[in-house]
């Protein structure tokens, strides 16, 4: 194939790219990580860039005016490189990372930290200061013995083991720090290792990092490893998603070893950025990052750790592992401490995995004595019913919607997000917006609201059609079919009117419907009611937004007490975090995740007819949603 | 420093030297194995090379004739380069690695199968041929699992980690060999670890190396891991005596950080070149060699690990770890499968190695329940007294000398040296060599017969000087000092004569006091008599040659019972291929070496006395050999 330059302006980026290949995969190699809040697929207008010269054949866009066009904007992600390209790349299409809403990250902590204390606080890595007496001709064991004998009583267990690495150059470091020193110990297989040895008493400083990989979104979180104190908390859209919006396409994509590379390079950058962004913001070293605790799903974790996933899109849909072992930070091409570890936790099968056996452990439902259900609504919807004498589990292909991805204003829960909506009788509408800005677009608690609304002054029907005999001029005939303006123009803070078109509604009921039927289809396996259920834990990116009775309006969650309902939050990355400060809590997934069994929909008779029956706001049966009156 | 260049001719390396730097360094740096039987102090004559060009400053050597001298001849390890220079190097002055004697390795083998049979077969890496089901919709477990759940049947416990790199492209071999598969199972910290798996049935094909890293020699053996049998043996000289003939020196090198590098460097090659040959006689793939297991001292598995030695050789002589984790060989730069492993037996102290807690396992001292001695002669003389309830220790600076260094023609046991040496009253002398050849040196065995005909017939005197009233053409004034004939030039295969002279009888008579008085000392620290020591067990490289008769004569071992004494060979390589073979005796040197207390001689308040009154054939106080008769 022929190759083109492609020479990114002001940043003194230059590459070779193949002709036809697209803009933002040549911006990605250059190491520019643009916005993609859609994943590449032309629906966010995010991603512009200025082509300067050169010849490219691109889409036309509807987020581009002529104005803006003539002077050379395009989307990178619908722009095909036809020849030798000159490219300038304004500051506000670059990626930043954004603070996730304050309110929900304590809200996750909250719960969490309540659950804690069930755990012994015991992080996977911990620092003592020892001061060792110096060997003497009656008292010389060697230094690791010294060490060893010194930690006796501070640890558990022996210090059993340390790697080669490690001790190199111990005998140094002890001498020329008298013999002050601070250890630092690491938890790994059920026993303690030494990682290494700090002169002096550096135990004030021991950060770790808990992580959830979403298919969707990443998300970090920098925790103080003395104090268990969140120091900061940053999500931002997983940047595979210029290879594929969904996990199928990814794995295909990285069936080849390059596509592999690629993907892993990808959430790699992700991960750094977050670390890098997270300790520069709250002045913490790198060198004090000694440990870092994964959450994700299957797909992601073979992917963060390379390992060849082709066989889990293929049927019998067969990972290669649910088990990962901890490994040096450093063997992940992760930037912290060279001695740091890592840790992910255990799955279920391709379909459940980490981040929901992470949601589990977080909610407490494996101890519940009563039978209790968790719902993790993100990119799919995992399903997880049971007490603690059986856990079923059970994946809905419910789609990133509730995400905010693939929707024409769909945006993550972070400032300018619209999460609440109201609409009274004459039409008019109150939003509740992240933050003082005016609103940028809709994240999934406010679509939420904004379907129930919608449905209740009848602008839309029960399947999801705009209603056209709606006098109002927020109704009209759109670019692609009929839309509902949510904000105008100067309502908004992006230059341009804030819709929701019946596309993205039909992309919302897909998703609810598929979240609802497979509650059911759980409860039908083990010959349930839903009054049986005493506990349903909503996880997902909704934080504590998501208004429940307007979710059992639309028909996403189903119609059982408000009082049963509980909000997790992202509890996988709560998973990941409790993993993190309590290796017990860690141990304990190692428990969960063998007492799940794996329930497919697919092979579910009724599922099918369940899934159908939901595709309509509430349900066909309304008999199943008496609190809701349309 | 000036640089100078050093051309190897015929051979096409160069390579840069500093000024006054000694040639066999320059040799080495350039990747040159040159024969450096005594380390590198001009006493072998075995590093010959021919400067064609050039100045160099160098040592008048007897090793070199007139003739030869005037071809350019010198001995590589004493000549400083003065200048540019152009070298030859003769064939034979490269080393060659020689077979270890025969009848010694079965006599080894002979010694420690007997042992074995105590320890079930276990070899430290293990293969499985297993023919997985093929996965199905209701049978879908992870690869991973699935081969774990085939294993469960031929293992004693469960596989409970494998490392990520042995995971990545799992999915792929097995389903490329239709999930017919060998699995690769090794043992690690008490766990099995899957290395890695390959298609079809390899078992057949699976072998291990057990080697001793002594100070002076480097012995390997081949071992295939399904049959137990010993393919081949090879033992080679510590390269690392041209940086210093004992541990002292070489610390004192190796606490540079290129110094430690070099060191390390030397011994690996001795290890990889072992490795190549035993593979390549054998006809074994390098791809089959799972598994190395090592014995050595503190100090050899230092270098040989690349720790810091510095405070070895600093009171109170702490070295940083007396044991060493199990690791992959391919992290210590030896090219066998790479994913293979190596192992480490641990030792006591600085003083006591991980050689002589092999060699305890190996003689089965730590489960006799009366009391035993067990002695191994090599660079230093270790012994070990005590029985199943206790065990002390102790090291003897005893010198290289019984290991054929450090002589005027010292040599290893192999072929072509003197091992048997009988003189009868007219002086005429009966010699047995080892292999058809005429003899090119003396070896420990044969050192000890000399001494103690020497002594018998009047030669030597009972402080080791010659008796100057012998009317012989064998006794005469030598270069250094007086001289013994052991065979004339025309018995020898190296074109001149055999001598001992009393520089080498001196340094004998030092070898043999330091090792008695050891052994006395550690009586008398626990108050035990000779009478009351049931079993003597002698180790070192005299395999069964050693004469106990002569070995008592001349005061090197007590005179006990002679049933008393018995032969183990290289217990220090018997002890690494016990620990390759059952991983139950692996365990089983972590008892050993924890209940082993160290004594240190020179804290010993009658040490000193013993060893002054060691300086005499056999002794100064001959009551304490009432057998041997002068």
């Amino acid at each position: 194939v022929q190759e083109f330059t492609v020479n990114f302006k002001g940043l003194s980026k230059t590459i070779k790219a193949p002709k036809g290949s697209d803009l933002l995969a040549a911006a990605i190699r250059a190491g520019l990580i643009l916005n993609t809040a859609c994943g590449g697929e032309g629906l966010c207008g995010k991603c512009r860039v200025i082509v300067k010269k050169g010849n490219i054949r691109d889409e036309r866009s509807k987020f581009i005016n002529d104005r803006d066009r003539k002077k050379g904007f395009v989307l990178a992600c619908q722009t095909l490189i036809e020849g030798d390209l000159e490219v300038e790349v304004p500051k506000e299409s670059l990626e930043v990372h954004e603070k996730i809403k304050h309110e929900s990250e304590e809200f996750t902590k909250g719960i969490i930290l309540k659950r804690e204390d069930g755990f012994k606080f015991s992080p996977f890595v911990r620092k003592f200061y020892v001061e060792l007496p110096p060997p003497t001709l009656d008292d010389n064991v060697s230094d690791l013995e010294r060490i060893g004998r010194e930690l006796k009583g501070s640890l558990d267990k022996v210090m059993l083991s340390a790697k080669l690495a490690n001790v190199k150059h111990l005998s140094e470091v002890i001498r020329e720090s008298d013999f002050k020193i601070t250890v630092v110990v690491g938890y790994r297989d059920g026993e303690l290792e030494m990682l290494t040895v700090e002169p002096g008493d550096t135990t004030k400083a021991n950060y770790g990092f808990a992580f959830d990989i979403g298919t969707t979104t990443v998300v970090g979180q920098l925790i103080d490893l003395n104090t268990k104190n969140i120091l900061g908390t940053r999500i931002a859209f997983n940047r595979q998603s210029v290879y594929g919006s969904d996990v199928i396409t990814r794995i295909i994509y990285g069936s080849e070893p390059k596509g592999l590379d690629e993907l892993n390079e990808a959430v790699i950058s992700n991960i750094s950025e977050i670390i890098e962004d997270l300790v520069s913001a709250n002045k913490v070293n790198l060198s004090d990052v000694y440990v870092i605790s994964y959450a994700g799903n299957m797909t992601m974790m073979h992917l963060l750790l390379k390992i060849d996933p082709t066989n889990i899109r293929k049927a019998p849909y067969v990972p290669t592992t649910t088990v990962f072992p901890i490994m040096h930070s450093s063997g992940l091409g992760i930037e912290v401490s060279p001695k740091g570890i890592s840790s992910f936790l255990p799955g279920v099968s391709t379909y459940i995995g980490g981040d929901i056996v992470g949601g589990v452990l977080a909610c407490g439902l494996y101890e519940n004595d009563e039978i209790s259900l968790l719902a993790d609504i993100g990119t799919n919807g995992e399903i997880v019913l049971g007490n603690k004498e059986w856990m079923i589990g059970a994946a809905a292909s419910a789609g990133p919607a509730f995400e905010g991805s693939g929707l024409s204003f769909g945006m993550k829960a972070v400032r300018g997000a619209i999460e609440k909506v109201k609409i009274d009788e004459n039409l008019n509408i109150e939003l509740g917006t992240i933050g003082p800005d005016k609103p940028k677009g809709i994240c999934g608690s406010g679509y939420i609201d904004l379907l129930c609304q919608m449905l209740k002054r009848g602008i839309i029907t029960k399947d999801g059609k705009m209603n056209r005999g709606i006098k109002s001029g927020r109704v009209r005939k759109g670019a692609a079919n009929y839309e509902f303006v949510v904000a105008f123009k100067n309502e908004s803070s992006i230059g341009k009117d804030i819709i929701i078109n019946e596309d993205d509604i039909e992309n919302l009921k897909r998703s609810k419907g598929a979240i609802y039927s497979a509650i059911i289809a759980l409860l039908n396996k083990v010959e349930k009611k839903l009054g049986d259920v005493k506990k349903i834990y909503i996880a997902g990116g909704f934080g504590n937004y998501l208004n429940i009775e307007n979710a059992i309006f639309i028909g996403l969650l189903p119609d059982a007490d408000r009082d049963v309902y509980e909000f997790v939050g992202n509890s996988s990355l709560a998973g990941a975090r409790m993993a993190l400060l309590s290796h017990e809590a860690f141990e304990k997934t190692n428990e969960i995740y063998k007492n799940i069994t794996y329930v497919d929909l697919g092979s579910e008779p009724n599922y099918m007819d369940e899934y159908i029956a939901a595709l309509f706001f509430p349900h066909t049966d309304l008999g199943r949603f008496p609190s809701v009156r349309l």
